[in-house]
Protein backbone atom coordinates (compact mmCIF):
# COMPACT_ATOMS: atom_id res chain seq x y z
CA UNK A 1 0.00 0.00 0.00
CA UNK A 2 1.30 3.54 -1.15
CA UNK A 3 1.03 5.72 2.02
CA UNK A 4 0.56 8.66 -0.29
CA UNK A 5 -1.66 7.09 -1.76
CA UNK A 6 -4.43 9.38 0.55
CA UNK A 7 -2.75 12.61 -0.35
CA UNK A 8 -2.43 12.02 -4.16
CA UNK A 9 -6.80 10.53 -4.21
CA UNK A 10 -7.56 14.31 -2.56
CA UNK A 11 -5.74 15.69 -5.84
CA UNK A 12 -7.53 13.63 -8.22
CA UNK A 13 -11.16 14.31 -6.00
CA UNK A 14 -10.23 18.11 -6.96
CA UNK A 15 -11.55 20.03 -10.38
CA UNK A 16 -11.84 22.88 -11.07
CA UNK A 17 -15.32 23.62 -9.58
CA UNK A 18 -18.02 25.17 -12.06
CA UNK A 19 -21.34 25.08 -9.92
CA UNK A 20 -20.78 25.85 -6.43
CA UNK A 21 -23.47 25.71 -3.67
CA UNK A 22 -24.34 29.08 -2.71
CA UNK A 23 -25.89 27.93 0.76
CA UNK A 24 -22.26 25.93 1.91
CA UNK A 25 -20.28 28.09 3.33
CA UNK A 26 -16.45 27.71 4.71
CA UNK A 27 -16.43 27.85 8.32
CA UNK A 28 -13.95 30.39 9.95
CA UNK A 29 -11.32 27.86 10.49
CA UNK A 30 -11.04 27.05 6.90
CA UNK A 31 -10.75 30.48 5.69
CA UNK A 32 -7.96 30.96 7.57
CA UNK A 33 -6.31 27.95 6.15
CA UNK A 34 -6.24 29.14 2.83
CA UNK A 35 -5.49 32.56 4.16
CA UNK A 36 -2.57 30.82 5.96
CA UNK A 37 -1.55 28.64 3.07
CA UNK A 38 -1.27 31.51 0.56
CA UNK A 39 0.28 33.84 2.95
CA UNK A 40 3.05 31.12 3.54
CA UNK A 41 3.47 29.92 0.15
CA UNK A 42 7.54 30.48 -0.96
CA UNK A 43 8.71 33.43 -3.15
CA UNK A 44 12.12 34.36 -4.49
CA UNK A 45 14.15 35.45 -2.35
CA UNK A 46 11.12 34.86 0.26
CA UNK A 47 10.01 38.70 -0.93
CA UNK A 48 6.26 38.07 -1.22
CA UNK A 49 5.72 40.41 -3.74
CA UNK A 50 1.85 40.15 -3.44
CA UNK A 51 -1.33 40.61 -2.34
CA UNK A 52 -4.58 38.77 -1.64
CA UNK A 53 -8.24 39.75 -1.39
CA UNK A 54 -11.01 38.29 0.43
CA UNK A 55 -13.55 39.17 -1.11
CA UNK A 56 -17.30 38.35 0.64
CA UNK A 57 -19.25 41.27 -0.34
CA UNK A 58 -22.30 40.22 -2.50
CA UNK A 59 -22.10 43.41 -4.71
CA UNK A 60 -18.69 43.53 -5.54
CA UNK A 61 -18.61 39.57 -6.54
CA UNK A 62 -21.34 40.66 -8.90
CA UNK A 63 -19.33 43.42 -10.33
CA UNK A 64 -16.45 41.19 -10.36
CA UNK A 65 -18.81 38.84 -12.11
CA UNK A 66 -19.63 40.92 -14.73
CA UNK A 67 -15.96 41.27 -15.86
CA UNK A 68 -15.61 37.39 -15.63
CA UNK A 69 -17.86 36.77 -18.58
CA UNK A 70 -20.68 35.57 -15.98
CA UNK A 71 -19.03 32.89 -15.18
CA UNK A 72 -20.97 31.64 -11.97
CA UNK A 73 -18.19 30.70 -9.62
CA UNK A 74 -17.72 34.47 -8.80
CA UNK A 75 -20.67 34.85 -6.72
CA UNK A 76 -21.89 31.42 -6.01
CA UNK A 77 -18.45 30.07 -4.00
CA UNK A 78 -18.25 30.75 -0.64
CA UNK A 79 -15.43 33.48 -0.50
CA UNK A 80 -13.74 34.71 -3.61
CA UNK A 81 -10.13 34.95 -3.41
CA UNK A 82 -8.09 37.68 -5.74
CA UNK A 83 -4.41 37.04 -6.41
CA UNK A 84 -2.23 40.13 -6.89
CA UNK A 85 1.05 40.68 -7.47
CA UNK A 86 3.09 44.16 -6.76
CA UNK A 87 3.25 46.88 -9.58
CA UNK A 88 6.72 48.37 -10.16
CA UNK A 89 8.49 46.20 -7.51
CA UNK A 90 11.11 48.18 -6.10
CA UNK A 91 14.01 49.45 -3.67
CA UNK A 92 11.15 50.49 -1.33
CA UNK A 93 9.67 46.96 -1.26
CA UNK A 94 13.12 45.69 -0.35
CA UNK A 95 14.30 47.87 2.07
CA UNK A 96 10.40 46.97 4.10
CA UNK A 97 11.31 43.11 3.46
CA UNK A 98 15.03 43.71 4.73
CA UNK A 99 13.49 45.56 7.93
CA UNK A 100 10.88 42.51 8.17
CA UNK A 101 13.98 40.32 8.29
CA UNK A 102 15.18 42.42 11.33
CA UNK A 103 12.09 42.53 13.29
CA UNK A 104 11.38 38.76 13.00
CA UNK A 105 15.07 37.87 13.65
CA UNK A 106 15.94 40.16 16.23
CA UNK A 107 19.35 40.78 14.36
CA UNK A 108 21.15 44.02 13.71
CA UNK A 109 20.92 45.84 10.26
CA UNK A 110 24.66 44.93 9.98
CA UNK A 111 23.73 41.15 9.54
CA UNK A 112 22.23 41.31 6.55
CA UNK A 113 23.57 44.13 4.75
CA UNK A 114 24.92 41.86 2.13
CA UNK A 115 21.67 39.97 1.83
CA UNK A 116 20.42 43.47 0.63
CA UNK A 117 22.97 44.38 -1.27
CA UNK A 118 22.30 41.36 -3.53
CA UNK A 119 19.02 41.77 -3.55
CA UNK A 120 19.50 45.59 -4.58
CA UNK A 121 21.68 43.89 -7.30
CA UNK A 122 18.97 41.45 -8.52
CA UNK A 123 16.59 44.25 -9.01
CA UNK A 124 18.81 46.63 -10.80
CA UNK A 125 19.54 44.92 -13.50
CA UNK A 126 15.76 43.75 -14.93
CA UNK A 127 13.27 45.71 -17.07
CA UNK A 128 10.12 46.84 -15.75
CA UNK A 129 8.44 44.07 -18.17
CA UNK A 130 11.12 41.10 -16.75
CA UNK A 131 10.10 42.76 -12.43
CA UNK A 132 6.16 42.26 -13.68
CA UNK A 133 6.40 38.86 -14.86
CA UNK A 134 8.53 37.41 -12.20
CA UNK A 135 6.19 38.93 -9.17
CA UNK A 136 3.51 37.12 -11.46
CA UNK A 137 5.08 33.89 -11.27
CA UNK A 138 5.38 34.10 -7.57
CA UNK A 139 1.26 34.48 -7.21
CA UNK A 140 1.22 31.16 -9.19
CA UNK A 141 3.35 30.05 -6.38
CA UNK A 142 0.80 31.29 -3.93
CA UNK A 143 -2.33 29.77 -6.35
CA UNK A 144 -0.74 25.89 -6.23
CA UNK A 145 -0.64 26.80 -2.58
CA UNK A 146 -4.22 27.71 -2.19
CA UNK A 147 -5.53 25.30 -4.26
CA UNK A 148 -3.71 22.18 -3.24
CA UNK A 149 -4.61 23.08 0.90
CA UNK A 150 -8.29 23.46 -0.76
CA UNK A 151 -8.15 19.89 -2.08
CA UNK A 152 -6.55 18.41 0.47
CA UNK A 153 -8.89 19.84 3.08
CA UNK A 154 -11.86 18.59 1.34
CA UNK A 155 -12.61 22.17 -0.32
CA UNK A 156 -13.34 22.76 -3.63
CA UNK A 157 -11.65 25.73 -5.59
CA UNK A 158 -11.66 26.69 -9.33
CA UNK A 159 -8.91 28.48 -10.45
CA UNK A 160 -9.66 31.53 -12.57
CA UNK A 161 -7.72 33.33 -15.40
CA UNK A 162 -10.36 34.17 -17.55
CA UNK A 163 -11.44 38.01 -16.45
CA UNK A 164 -10.71 40.91 -16.87
CA UNK A 165 -7.84 42.44 -14.44
CA UNK A 166 -8.18 46.10 -15.43
CA UNK A 167 -11.55 46.01 -14.35
CA UNK A 168 -11.04 43.68 -11.58
CA UNK A 169 -8.21 46.42 -10.31
CA UNK A 170 -10.92 49.14 -10.16
CA UNK A 171 -13.91 47.50 -8.66
CA UNK A 172 -11.57 46.02 -5.72
CA UNK A 173 -8.90 49.41 -5.59
CA UNK A 174 -6.39 47.08 -5.99
CA UNK A 175 -4.45 49.51 -8.28
CA UNK A 176 -4.41 52.18 -5.26
CA UNK A 177 -2.78 49.64 -2.90
CA UNK A 178 -0.28 49.38 -5.43
CA UNK A 179 -1.17 45.48 -7.15
CA UNK A 180 -2.94 43.97 -9.80
CA UNK A 181 -4.89 41.37 -9.92
CA UNK A 182 -3.59 37.92 -11.48
CA UNK A 183 -5.43 34.93 -10.87
CA UNK A 184 -9.35 34.54 -8.83
CA UNK A 185 -9.57 31.55 -6.61
CA UNK A 186 -13.82 30.87 -5.65
CA UNK A 187 -13.13 28.38 -2.63
CA UNK A 188 -16.75 26.84 -1.06
CA UNK A 189 -17.80 23.43 -2.13
CA UNK A 190 -19.39 22.05 -4.97
CA UNK A 191 -23.15 21.66 -6.19
CA UNK A 192 -24.21 17.97 -6.41
CA UNK A 193 -25.34 17.99 -9.63
CA UNK A 194 -22.19 19.83 -11.33
CA UNK A 195 -21.27 17.52 -14.06
CA UNK A 196 -18.02 18.73 -14.37
CA UNK A 197 -17.39 16.42 -11.40
CA UNK A 198 -17.85 13.14 -13.10
CA UNK A 199 -16.15 14.25 -16.02
CA UNK A 200 -12.89 11.92 -15.81
CA UNK A 201 -9.84 13.93 -14.96
CA UNK A 202 -7.27 14.76 -18.03
CA UNK A 203 -3.72 14.49 -17.10
CA UNK A 204 -0.62 13.34 -19.74
CA UNK A 205 0.67 10.33 -19.12
CA UNK A 206 3.60 9.84 -16.89
CA UNK A 207 5.80 8.86 -19.65
CA UNK A 208 4.85 12.14 -21.28
CA UNK A 209 5.41 14.83 -18.89
CA UNK A 210 7.70 13.46 -16.60
CA UNK A 211 11.39 12.07 -17.70
CA UNK A 212 13.32 10.25 -15.02
CA UNK A 213 17.04 10.97 -15.94
CA UNK A 214 19.22 8.19 -13.93
CA UNK B 1 -8.21 23.53 18.53
CA UNK B 2 -8.35 24.41 14.79
CA UNK B 3 -8.61 21.23 13.01
CA UNK B 4 -6.13 22.07 10.30
CA UNK B 5 -3.38 23.53 12.71
CA UNK B 6 -1.08 20.10 11.70
CA UNK B 7 -1.80 21.02 8.35
CA UNK B 8 -0.10 24.83 8.57
CA UNK B 9 2.38 23.48 11.29
CA UNK B 10 3.87 21.46 8.06
CA UNK B 11 4.03 24.92 6.14
CA UNK B 12 5.90 26.47 8.54
CA UNK B 13 8.35 23.65 9.23
CA UNK B 14 9.13 23.90 5.80
CA UNK B 15 11.83 25.89 4.32
CA UNK B 16 14.47 26.39 1.06
CA UNK B 17 16.92 24.20 2.29
CA UNK B 18 20.40 25.09 1.38
CA UNK B 19 22.03 22.38 3.26
CA UNK B 20 20.85 18.27 2.50
CA UNK B 21 22.12 15.53 3.97
CA UNK B 22 23.45 13.49 0.72
CA UNK B 23 23.67 10.20 2.80
CA UNK B 24 19.36 10.02 2.55
CA UNK B 25 17.46 9.38 -0.51
CA UNK B 26 13.66 9.60 -0.72
CA UNK B 27 12.16 6.24 -1.43
CA UNK B 28 9.94 5.30 -4.95
CA UNK B 29 6.69 6.17 -2.97
CA UNK B 30 7.96 9.40 -2.23
CA UNK B 31 9.71 9.84 -5.14
CA UNK B 32 6.14 8.71 -7.10
CA UNK B 33 4.62 11.71 -4.98
CA UNK B 34 6.41 14.07 -5.81
CA UNK B 35 6.04 13.28 -9.84
CA UNK B 36 2.42 12.56 -8.93
CA UNK B 37 1.94 16.14 -7.60
CA UNK B 38 3.29 17.26 -10.26
CA UNK B 39 1.71 15.69 -12.82
CA UNK B 40 -1.83 16.29 -11.35
CA UNK B 41 -1.39 20.23 -11.07
CA UNK B 42 -3.62 22.21 -12.43
CA UNK B 43 -3.22 24.36 -15.59
CA UNK B 44 -4.83 27.22 -17.70
CA UNK B 45 -7.38 25.45 -19.34
CA UNK B 46 -6.11 21.89 -18.35
CA UNK B 47 -3.72 22.32 -21.01
CA UNK B 48 -0.33 21.01 -19.21
CA UNK B 49 2.39 23.45 -21.21
CA UNK B 50 4.83 21.70 -19.12
CA UNK B 51 7.59 18.66 -18.80
CA UNK B 52 9.09 17.81 -15.83
CA UNK B 53 13.07 16.16 -15.30
CA UNK B 54 14.04 13.88 -12.53
CA UNK B 55 17.04 13.89 -12.17
CA UNK B 56 19.66 11.38 -10.36
CA UNK B 57 22.56 11.23 -12.59
CA UNK B 58 25.20 12.67 -10.71
CA UNK B 59 27.70 13.50 -13.88
CA UNK B 60 24.74 15.87 -14.98
CA UNK B 61 23.90 17.18 -11.52
CA UNK B 62 27.72 18.30 -11.10
CA UNK B 63 27.32 20.03 -14.99
CA UNK B 64 23.90 21.55 -13.35
CA UNK B 65 25.45 22.48 -10.61
CA UNK B 66 28.06 24.58 -12.79
CA UNK B 67 25.44 26.48 -14.16
CA UNK B 68 23.80 27.28 -10.60
CA UNK B 69 26.68 29.26 -9.39
CA UNK B 70 27.82 26.15 -7.53
CA UNK B 71 24.77 25.74 -4.98
CA UNK B 72 25.56 22.29 -3.42
CA UNK B 73 21.52 21.82 -2.93
CA UNK B 74 21.63 20.75 -7.06
CA UNK B 75 23.80 17.64 -6.18
CA UNK B 76 23.55 16.93 -2.42
CA UNK B 77 19.56 16.61 -2.27
CA UNK B 78 18.43 13.07 -3.30
CA UNK B 79 16.52 13.93 -6.54
CA UNK B 80 16.62 17.23 -8.40
CA UNK B 81 13.31 18.30 -10.60
CA UNK B 82 13.86 20.62 -12.85
CA UNK B 83 10.56 21.95 -14.47
CA UNK B 84 10.31 23.24 -17.91
CA UNK B 85 7.97 25.35 -19.69
CA UNK B 86 6.69 24.72 -23.83
CA UNK B 87 8.04 26.70 -25.84
CA UNK B 88 5.99 28.21 -28.86
CA UNK B 89 2.91 26.65 -27.75
CA UNK B 90 1.00 26.40 -30.51
CA UNK B 91 -1.92 24.67 -32.25
CA UNK B 92 -0.29 20.88 -32.07
CA UNK B 93 -0.25 21.04 -28.63
CA UNK B 94 -3.99 22.34 -28.53
CA UNK B 95 -4.88 19.10 -31.21
CA UNK B 96 -2.85 16.58 -29.17
CA UNK B 97 -4.93 17.69 -25.65
CA UNK B 98 -8.15 17.60 -27.74
CA UNK B 99 -6.61 13.78 -28.78
CA UNK B 100 -6.07 13.36 -24.70
CA UNK B 101 -9.76 14.69 -23.94
CA UNK B 102 -11.29 12.75 -25.86
CA UNK B 103 -9.31 9.47 -24.88
CA UNK B 104 -9.69 9.69 -21.90
CA UNK B 105 -13.29 10.50 -21.78
CA UNK B 106 -13.95 8.06 -24.45
CA UNK B 107 -16.38 10.88 -26.01
CA UNK B 108 -16.64 11.42 -29.80
CA UNK B 109 -14.67 14.61 -31.57
CA UNK B 110 -17.65 16.40 -32.30
CA UNK B 111 -18.49 16.38 -28.89
CA UNK B 112 -15.73 18.85 -28.25
CA UNK B 113 -15.37 20.64 -31.43
CA UNK B 114 -16.47 23.88 -29.61
CA UNK B 115 -13.88 23.54 -26.72
CA UNK B 116 -11.37 23.15 -29.56
CA UNK B 117 -12.30 26.21 -31.26
CA UNK B 118 -12.64 28.44 -27.86
CA UNK B 119 -8.58 27.01 -26.99
CA UNK B 120 -7.19 27.62 -30.45
CA UNK B 121 -8.90 31.54 -30.57
CA UNK B 122 -7.06 31.63 -27.39
CA UNK B 123 -3.42 31.29 -28.44
CA UNK B 124 -4.51 33.14 -31.98
CA UNK B 125 -4.36 36.74 -30.40
CA UNK B 126 -1.66 36.14 -28.25
CA UNK B 127 2.24 37.29 -29.10
CA UNK B 128 4.60 34.94 -28.25
CA UNK B 129 6.04 36.30 -25.34
CA UNK B 130 2.60 36.66 -23.57
CA UNK B 131 2.42 32.85 -24.74
CA UNK B 132 5.99 32.14 -23.04
CA UNK B 133 4.74 34.08 -19.77
CA UNK B 134 1.61 32.12 -19.57
CA UNK B 135 3.19 28.90 -20.06
CA UNK B 136 5.43 29.81 -17.09
CA UNK B 137 2.70 30.46 -14.94
CA UNK B 138 1.37 27.24 -14.88
CA UNK B 139 5.23 25.95 -14.07
CA UNK B 140 4.98 28.09 -11.36
CA UNK B 141 1.41 26.12 -10.37
CA UNK B 142 3.19 22.92 -10.77
CA UNK B 143 6.32 24.02 -8.35
CA UNK B 144 3.39 25.17 -5.53
CA UNK B 145 1.97 21.51 -5.82
CA UNK B 146 5.54 19.73 -5.37
CA UNK B 147 6.39 22.20 -2.47
CA UNK B 148 3.17 21.64 -0.70
CA UNK B 149 3.36 17.91 -1.27
CA UNK B 150 7.16 17.78 -0.44
CA UNK B 151 6.31 19.59 3.13
CA UNK B 152 3.18 17.92 4.15
CA UNK B 153 4.84 14.67 3.74
CA UNK B 154 8.14 15.39 5.50
CA UNK B 155 10.09 15.75 2.64
CA UNK B 156 12.91 18.74 2.19
CA UNK B 157 12.68 21.04 -1.04
CA UNK B 158 14.16 24.22 -2.53
CA UNK B 159 12.55 26.12 -5.22
CA UNK B 160 15.96 27.89 -7.11
CA UNK B 161 15.30 30.27 -9.73
CA UNK B 162 19.02 31.10 -9.47
CA UNK B 163 20.74 29.26 -12.39
CA UNK B 164 21.32 29.77 -16.09
CA UNK B 165 18.29 27.74 -17.61
CA UNK B 166 20.20 28.24 -21.35
CA UNK B 167 22.96 25.94 -19.92
CA UNK B 168 20.80 23.64 -18.10
CA UNK B 169 18.60 23.39 -21.27
CA UNK B 170 21.67 21.92 -23.28
CA UNK B 171 22.81 19.96 -20.32
CA UNK B 172 19.72 17.48 -19.95
CA UNK B 173 18.61 18.23 -23.83
CA UNK B 174 15.44 20.35 -22.96
CA UNK B 175 15.31 22.43 -25.85
CA UNK B 176 15.62 19.38 -27.80
CA UNK B 177 12.69 18.12 -26.29
CA UNK B 178 10.43 21.84 -26.88
CA UNK B 179 10.52 23.43 -23.90
CA UNK B 180 12.58 25.29 -21.68
CA UNK B 181 13.82 25.14 -17.91
CA UNK B 182 11.84 27.57 -15.38
CA UNK B 183 12.33 26.75 -11.91
CA UNK B 184 14.48 23.55 -9.99
CA UNK B 185 13.12 21.65 -7.16
CA UNK B 186 15.91 19.64 -5.52
CA UNK B 187 14.30 17.25 -2.52
CA UNK B 188 15.84 15.38 0.04
CA UNK B 189 16.51 15.72 3.62
CA UNK B 190 17.94 18.62 5.56
CA UNK B 191 21.57 17.82 7.13
CA UNK B 192 21.54 18.16 10.57
CA UNK B 193 23.45 20.97 10.93
CA UNK B 194 21.68 23.20 7.97
CA UNK B 195 21.52 26.96 9.94
CA UNK B 196 18.76 27.96 7.86
CA UNK B 197 16.49 25.17 9.16
CA UNK B 198 16.26 27.22 13.09
CA UNK B 199 15.68 30.89 11.34
CA UNK B 200 12.49 31.93 11.95
CA UNK B 201 10.02 32.44 8.85
CA UNK B 202 9.93 35.86 7.09
CA UNK B 203 6.04 36.41 6.35
CA UNK B 204 4.59 39.79 6.28
CA UNK B 205 1.97 40.01 8.94
CA UNK B 206 -1.78 39.28 7.29
CA UNK B 207 -2.84 42.45 7.73
CA UNK B 208 -0.54 43.51 5.31
CA UNK B 209 -1.13 40.49 2.64
CA UNK B 210 -4.66 39.92 3.20
CA UNK B 211 -7.12 42.22 2.91
CA UNK B 212 -10.63 40.99 4.05
CA UNK B 213 -13.59 42.65 2.21
CA UNK B 214 -16.84 41.99 3.88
Amino acid sequence: MNPYQNFLDKLTWRYATKKFDPAKKLSADQVALIKESLRLAPSSYGIQPWKFYCVENPALRAKIKDAAWGQPQVTDASHLFVLASRINFGTEDILAYIQDIIAARGIAESEIDGYKKVLLEFIEAKTPEWMDNWAAHQVYIALGFGLMAAAENDIDACPMEGFDAGKVDVILGIKEDGYTSRVMLPVGFRAPDDHHASLKKVRFAEKKVIKHIL
